[in-house]
């Protein structure tokens, strides 16, 4: 198990209205949960603006480092949607029109009132790519090597990543375990730290709460090794009890 | 007003709980707002695991490209809390306990339980350090350079926030003018891109969204620049009007 191959990934946020507080993302935290279930780590996000200077070297830094970059945003019709133009540029390739996408588009406005070049826009690519299909709105997503692009309207992105399930090579997928008490994480630092120390292989998160007026925390094992994470949960919540604190429901 | 020095900077988030996709992070929308109040660009924003190594190296690439470098989580009590050691690495001093921080720990934990050795951690800085007060639960950020340390509950962030209000120098905030329309994006991509430039200093922004089965967008213009912002909007929702789209409400 020590030696099975870890594949890991980053993800790459397109998009001036997040860095501006106008946007609260949700695709971190969809494309996370994503590629946990394909067996991929995501060891790293970056949000940057729409600049294709920043972009580029952002994805040039991320598809070499780790196995998989995804990104999300900017592939719309519009002037600020540059992600296409920005990753075709990381690879030092031409974008073209890709005549899939092209007959993709044309499909499906033909009872929309036609393509236009605005629309026409989203079927160009970096010269190499292939597609990702995209049943909800048409315009596919793009794949260039290890970079996948993806839209950046939560509910899109996630039918293009329906679309690519089980088609990334992973391995194990991370299993969370939660314990859940009412203590104050200052309480119980020293045990946590003692049940981490005695399970080798588990990592041990704890995350505080205020709930009703009263404080407690929530202590998750993460392990790829999931009979590991459960009996590591089984001896904290031991280990609680044993001291005396009350359980929060919504752990194990 | 070209020549006015542009304040920027960089926000890093610190959690595995985000990189798993078990917590929603919000704390890159509350930072990314404060921080266009306070006149400061947030250029760009990064996540990574709980881990010194790559926690001091983001740590020293950001505080060296932007003026300012926000960090949250990572600072409570526990074994998993290490940004306070991964941040002195990376400036390569050692941490000690700061002297009013253990004050304000023993003040806030007198009727409490006391100051133990877990609590004390949350005393922990960087050796050079100062303090951001934390009105809410006693343990302080910690302001290390141009390196502002926050606490990754975003409540308390907030509070961090709150204190650091007006304390940090910055030019002038951006001012955004939103325009919404019943226009799908890729009927209006042209409109939009003559718009943007008849006006100089001013980005617009696309932001596409469905609403009761009918497509529209939000269109926002972003510029330091107040008055041209608002000039810009006038000049866009007579564009859309002479084009015949209906306006969404939301828009000015």
């Amino acid at each position: 198990m020590a030696d099975e191959r870890i594949w890991t990934a980053a993800l790459l946020v397109i998009g001036d209205e997040i860095l501006s507080g106008r946007t609260q993302d949700k695709n971190i935290a969809q494309v996370a949960d994503w590629l946990n279930r394909q067996g991929i780590r995501l060891e790293e996000v970056r949000v940057v603006p729409d600049n294709e200077a920043r972009i580029a070297g952002a994805v040039n830094e991320l598809r070499s480092t780790y196995d998989y970059l995804l990104t999300t945003g900017g592939i719309g019709p519009t002037h600020d949607d540059i992600t296409v133009d920005s990753i075709a540029a990381a690879f030092g390739v031409p974008v073209i029109v890709h005549p899939e996408a092209r007959w993709i588009l044309e499909d499906y406005y033909a009872t929309r009132g036609g393509v236009t070049d605005a629309r026409l826009r989203m079927a160009r690519v970096p010269d190499g790519a292939e597609l990702i299909p995209n049943p909800l709105s048409g315009a596919p997503g793009v794949k260039m090597h290890n970079v996948y692009i993806l839209a950046g309207v939560p509910s899109i992105a996630a039918n293009m990543l329906a679309a690519l399930d089980g088609k990334l090579e992973g391995g194990r997928p991370v299993v969370s375990v939660t314990v859940g008490a009412y203590a104050a994480e200052s309480e119980v630092a020293d045990l946590l730290r003692e049940t981490e120390a005695a399970h080798s292989g588990v990592a041990i998160g704890s995350y505080p709460f205020s709930k009703d007026g009263r404080y407690g925390a929530n202590f998750v094992m993460r392990s790829d090794d999931g009979d590991l994470a459960e009996r590591t949960a089984l001896d904290l919540q031991r280990r609680l009890q044993d001291a005396g604190f009350e359980p929060f429901p919504g752990g194990i």
